[in-house]
């Protein structure tokens, strides 16, 4: 039961604003407890209830609703992984694939999922670490894609890429997507990956415009330990990306170590939810040449 | 501990013969006992060893050695899995994804597997239904594929596809792989799928030419069971095959259920197999532009 | 200034045949010869018109207007483009490439048609030989594509291919589509090709799912002589069609030879065609994931 | 007849610097006047011949012979192409597109050059102009390719691409590559462009990692003009390369207009040339699975 509930929100248009007001009053009319992300309040209206640190708002709630786009439900997803809470998005505009109930039916879904009829679906995310000279220099977390890719756009990245210690191949490229089954229909898809569905469990590895043409994407274990190893005598540049927000730059000589996140995002639709169905709108498949 | 050992060849050419003699001569100075599948037998002299029938082979045998290219041990791999005796491959020529010993060092690497130093990689099949009018036609078992395709190259054929009684999509295209990792390097990696790794838990769908541009291969749980449906009211010809070898037509209404084989193949390699290696020869990752 | 003017319809369902009753008193009020294609009076009422073998039509008319979809403009572009008759599309339907005027606005259309207001495409055609033991065994032509593709769907087929009598390559796919750049947002688009602006004066070499995973799609000059020659000691079967309609077994050892047609296409197009928003249209470039 | 020839070459490791010396020994045997590019001159020997500025280099040769990689040859290509002389490239290493004379072969080679058996090709080069507020703020030439990239990794980039003013699409991807028949085998290749045949009058665009997964690379004519509109309301930030050399910053806003380069560069190659069998060769034709 979804007793005390979490609510982040971004960029305070007028449609997300009246959307939250709607889904403040429908809460309280249900008796619940509203909680509100102090992230958020920075560009949202707080509508008087009380503000927490995204921290404390992962602790209390049992259910965090996510008002905004992609790019915020996967900040809010990583922050609030760890916590066990589960996540329930509410999209603005165009159906999503993370958040798919759309805001005319929004009290009508609620009301099915406060009533304990949902389903939970449980995803996975990636550990990302770069170790410089023997040493962790920084650690993330990905619900969708850890990408290494070149940062100066006139020449190609050198990387050998390993898997559970074992040496895959040695790459010329634009750089390598890592992503979850979550994140195979974002950036990873553009590139040329496959579609995993959502809850199987494993990663899949796209290589960007790679120089040699018999490379394809590879499907693995989500268990498996990928390692990116750039060449320690190479003086081109390339950055790391997490859910295409976080930009770090690596050094000749970093190895970027990606293992599964050990908490998994409980992620929760409206009862009846059908990835096919979100894949055959949001791909057009019903559609022709 | 391989104590009763099978062998199954193909074609009586030179090298087959003259491999199969050092293998027979090296197996019975190991003291082991050797038996001949009887199919075999048709092509390839026996070595007055005893002939079996492939049914009793499976039941006798602890190991079965294959001395042939990978359609006959695609269908080995088929006609003994229910047995679940370990299979082992010599290759003939190049290296193989599944059969990985040269006759080279033939000798050298069966010391090892008999003194029980050797990798056992379990290998999923998918068991195929043509189910027409409510009744099972027609079933078989596959280690690489089974591919739905029209049989008149002149015409597209359209069909539906099925994952656990969900609808995926109506699809217009020349066919549709549904591959295991084991056959994700074969005839699906040409129609651009990805490689999935031979322990993944995974199948993968991949349509051939479809019509709709933005139709990507999909990868779901070795779990998931497939339902491939034909019009029912159309006229074009379409063609199921299983491993590239069995071919049957398919009628209009016809559904073709695909699943998991319960039973797994036991694939021995000698230590130190390595597949990103085979991957990396097979496919000139090494090689550049 | 198009006096004298064909029809060629197919299928006589509802819609087609409103259309050309609509159509033929149009063009009767404008004052213009109309004539009726003899095969397309054996399936549609042909309103008392003259009725005239195609090849009569060719000879006798300045404009033909094609009421049906693809399939039977093709086929009236093959037969028509020696007589340098102009040709016109009235899409049924959804959109097409070649038949861009819809139903509704036909007639508006066709006022500025008939008053010399429109865009003229000359579209190349290929002329496609199969020479069996030194002699042409058969002989055609296509405005869309010439496909040779494997007719056992279970095994590969191996040819080797020639440019100006320059070996290309040796490939084992299942098959190979060479196509116009009408043909270009055809099938060859399916098995992965580039487009072809229309008036560009190349054709395109589009491989299907090849064996040789760094095979990419060819584009060489329209007047390049293209030779598919199959293995002669290759006991696999092959198929040759053209537009995706005639379809011829092919033997071992034949060679398939393709040129461009010396007469080209005149395609009508009413004024301020575009040939990039029919693109975008058709292939929902405008849509995102 | 090739009287007067420069040389240019680039990094003075020993095996360029050996194969200079026996080049210059060559040449003046056989009495042409050698003169030695003075860019060339800070890096490698010139052997005591006359250094010259590139353009002068330029009008005063009839042959420019380059012993260098490939970034060398097409910055040779684009500072020569204006003075029509001919080019001809000594490889160093690997086979290359461009330079296909062996240092083992050299001498032979060009004796039949020198005898004036040799075989010309024109290639087309790009023209380049970064238009902004109206006036053109750089202008540059191309052998290869012009690309247009995001610079921030972590966001795509948004622009219209025009063809003779028309508008093509709206795109949002990691960038457009406008590339040569030259260009068509470098990095248009990597990101999933045809081949296109050296001699054929057309470029390609192909689009990096779209968005809109129905995206396909397009051909057009060598003469149109192509013009790519960065979105003037958006601060994402995108660059410029040109042959992968030259990158520039783009700012929102700005339009890139792409044309075909006056002249051609006149590229020798010795008699016998065979483009499909250097293709078959770089690209492992030849080579299975």
């Amino acid at each position: 039961m979804f007793t005390t509930i979490g609510l982040i929100a971004k960029h305070g248009d007028e449609r997300v604003v009246s959307t939250l007001e709607r889904l403040v009053d429908y809460l309280k009319s249900a008796g619940r407890e509203v909680l509100f992300d102090a992230e958020s309040a920075r560009d949202v209206p707080s509508f008087e209830l009380p503000v927490l640190p995204r921290a404390q708002l992962g602790e209390r709630c049992d259910l965090v609703i996510v008002v905004a786009g992609d790019g915020t439900f996967l900040h809010a997803a990583r922050s609030l992984v760890e916590h066990g809470v589960s996540l329930l998005g509410i999209n603005l505009g165009r159906l999503g694939f993370l958040a798919d109930i759309m805001p005319s039916e929004m009290t009508d879904r609620l009301d099915e999922v406060l009533e304990g009829e949902y389903e939970e679906d449980h995803r996975i995310l990636l550990h990302a670490a770069i170790v410089r000279e023997g040493e962790t220099v920084f650690e993330t977390a990905a619900l969708n894609d850890i990408v290494a890719h070149k940062s100066n756009i006139a020449r190609l990245v050198t990387f050998e890429t390993y898997i559970d210690s074992r040496l895959v191949n040695t790459q010329r490229s634009d750089g390598l997507i890592v992503a979850t089954p979550t994140g195979s229909t974002a950036y990873a898809l553009s590139g040329g990956g496959p579609i995993l569905h959502p809850n199987l469990d494993a990663i899949v590895l796209v290589p960007i415009c790679p120089h040699t043409l018999s490379s394809r994407p590879l499907v693995v274990a989500a268990g498996a330990r990928v390692e990116i190893r750039l060449q320690r005598d190479d003086a081109r540049e390339a950055q790391l990306t997490c859910d295409g927000q976080t930009v770090l730059e690596l050094a000749p000589g970093d190895r970027v170590v990606i293992a599964q996140l050990e908490s998994q995002l409980r992620l929760i639709h409206p009862p009846g939810h059908d990835h096919y169905a979100t894949l055959r709108a949001k791909l057009h498949w019903a559609r022709e040449l």
